[in-house]
């Protein structure tokens, strides 16, 4: 019986041409958190069930395992992992003893969430994860550090021009007390949704968990001047508050801004907005949040923060620790949208050598095994077909160059280079063709 | 509440100094699966279940997948995969008119089967498969081109001697009919064993099937033969024999055999061994088993060989192939047990400068940027603890270089450099440092 092979609702696949920009994606981000002194981790795709608790996420997301045909009683619980915080939280507390803080890791891998599929939501998806713990106590500097290697790692991808928007939840809920709000958190859930309604809609929704007129008035001209004046402006304009958490966090942010721009960041991509929160609690400090450029309305690609205590759900110490997320097949996703991203190859092989039959099979396998060893990705066509047929593969593929060298190239050792983007074909000596690839390559 | 973090049977976790291990070797493979022109795939870790059939496991193995608190009455019915291979024959089926052919997919990823846990055998671990298919035939010299992107994959992570014993099905099925044996799946099921039982334990077991007095000689007489004599030897005492099927089997091996040796491997590298026959009946031709010289009573490391019609489940169409497997995770545990493999550093950072505090962090910010523009994994320490410590941090960790600068330093543009393998600390010009680093790694 045949089965027809269908797509799975919510999980994307990549083709051959996507998948390279794919992992292309994903080693310069590699490349990136190593050079700051991210080391790698890769735990278990699996958690304990007993390790997830409601400060985490919704249930409702949550994948489970189990044996198709076993007797499960005696074994563990397990999920997928849902992100890669909770893994993070679990693994410095059951090493706490062995690691050596401060303690940087990166990891870059899938996740695993319950949702209803829709455009650029998956069900499973990669995300590139770096985190700084240090047990006790953790320097501001180490925002900066954090910061500068998601900055890199973004400019390295050249999609074009992004902005990391940076907020403080203790400036926050200092600006939210100096209004004399009680319900702080409920206030700050509101705030978060104001790009997605309707102004007289936003309105509403302030009057409704209780502000007075006084404080909805001055929630709504905090959101105006956020978005009106400039991140040195802004910095200027709340000096004055008098409120002592809100100057604590306003000279967290003003450090960190600083720092950044005076060695890392170009202005243009990093500004203060007072009203970003993101939505999860376990952040206390500085939070950030990053929009393609003319994708402002869409999703967030990557975002972070800093949190006083991730680990306390699994071990009394206290780990603070600054994070970041970038959502590897998000911004793969976005750019899809913004048609800024183009699927040309459909392999990584650079080289093709034509197979013109076995006399000449030993000559032309000593011409693949230089250009391997010179680090040229190369094929040889796996059986005789005619010429054309071999040239249309290397076209269908993308190859870019390919060697013809058949008995007689190979006795006066000029061989044939086509490179199919010029559509050039040069004679070259079999000595010089490596050099040229490489110089063409540049 | 606390909940303490426990591992979870039969699911390994790295340590970060395993980890760099891990993804040494990882990456190893990746660069010389690209250099052969094997295109990366990176399919759901999940399939339907409508996918799964006897043919390809025992569903006792098998993890299926569910909402944690959901209706999933709705959705597809899903399992974790437990090899590459049966995804790979679903992507190909299912992409058949858009994918061009010959084909050639490179896959570095974690598969899952539930098994009772001992040493070396892990619920979750890493497979690095490659594979060529071609739509209703392939050369026989795909098989050269797989085998000499694993030899190399092999040699590069330089783990010391291994073999690769070759054989093949036609071969094997036709010395067995050349004996007039007619169960040929069940006895060499029986071969398959013969290293697992004593002597006569073994003749016991041929004689279980049926297979009468001087067949059994024979057969005992051809393991014999087998593990006595040199490849070329055996090549030329089966030549003698007169089944068709057996000289077919023959004449691929000899071509195989030979094509590798004129250029790709060492001799003491690959072996043509009669006996080996590899558990999945989906194999037709040529066949492999690779070892480690000196655990060769181990496992396997690597495995592979030929099959006509992978794909026969999901397509009318005919998909011959050549597929390989690294056991990458089998491989470290492995190397592990013959105490071939040192985890010594803890971290991807090469250099850590010291953080001498607010007044030289500009200049030794700088030092960092320049560092990591010329691609040296760079930390600077957090925050201006004692020199002591910070010291302590990189020979904790086993960062080789530390930079240390202070205001006087950076004054006279004279900075320390330490090296903490060879304990030589030296005073260098500014402007030499990353020169002096690039050339102390080497």
């Amino acid at each position: 019986m045949i089965i027809k092979p269908l797509p799975i609702s919510g999980y994307y696949e990549n083709m051959p041409e996507e998948q390279i920009i794919e992992d292309r994606f994903k080693e310069i981000i590699k490349k990136n958190y190593s050079l700051s002194g991210f080391t790698p981790l890769d735990t278990p795709v699996v958690e304990r069930v007993d390790c997830l608790t409601a400060k985490w996420a919704d249930d409702n997301e949550i994948y489970g395992i189990y044996r198709l045909n076993g007797d499960e009683s005696s074994e563990a619980k397990l999920w997928l992992r849902f992100d890669l915080t909770v893994p993070f939280a679990r693994y410095v507390a059951q090493n706490e003893w062995t690691l050596s803080f401060p303690f940087k890791r990166q990891h870059i891998a899938r996740v695993y969430r319950w949702e209803r599929p829709q455009k650029g939501r998956y069900r499973e998806f990669y995300q590139a994860d770096v985190d700084i713990v240090w047990n006790w106590k953790l320097s501001l500097f180490a925002d900066v550090e954090v910061l500068s290697t998601i900055y890199n790692s973004l400019l390295e991808l050249d999609f074009g021009a992004f902005e990391i928007n940076m907020n403080n939840k203790k400036f926050l809920s200092g600006f939210l007390i100096s209004l004399e709000i009680t319900d702080i958190a409920w206030t700050i859930s509101v705030i978060d949704k104001k790009d997605k309604v309707r102004r007289d809609k936003f309105a509403i929704m302030l009057e409704e968990i209780w502000v007075n007129e006084e404080q909805k008035n001055s929630i709504i001209n905090f959101i105006n001047i956020s978005s009106e004046k400039s991140s040195e402006e802004l910095f200027e304009y709340f000096s004055s508050n008098t409120n002592e958490l809100l100057q604590e966090g306003l000279e967290e942010l003003k450090y960190v801004y600083n720092n950044l721009l005076a060695l890392w960041v170009q202005p243009d991509y990093l500004v203060f907005n007072p009203t970003i929160s993101r939505g999860l609690n376990y952040y206390t400090g500085t939070v950030y949040e990053t929009f393609i450029k003319g994708a402002e309305n869409m999703w967030s690609i990557s975002s972070g923060g800093r949190y006083e205590n991730l680990a306390s759900n699994f071990t009394k110490n206290s780990f603070p620790g600054v994070g970041w997320s970038i959502g590897l097949s998000r911004v793969i996703a976005v750019l899809r949208e913004l048609k800024k991203i183009e699927f040309i190859s459909k392999t990584v092989t650079e080289v093709l050598v034509l197979n013109m039959g076995d006399s000449t099979l030993k000559n032309n396998l000593e011409l693949v095994k230089n250009l391997r060893n010179s680090n040229i990705n190369t094929e040889i066509y796996l059986d005789e077909s005619k010429v054309q047929k071999q040239l249309k593969y290397a076209y269908n593929k993308w190859i870019r160059f390919v060697i013809i060298a058949g008995e007689s190239e190979h006795e006066t050792n000029m061989l044939q280079l086509k490179d199919i983007i010029t559509e050039k074909q040069i004679e070259i000596n079999k000595e010089d063709i490596i050099k040229e690839i490489i110089s063409l390559k540049k």
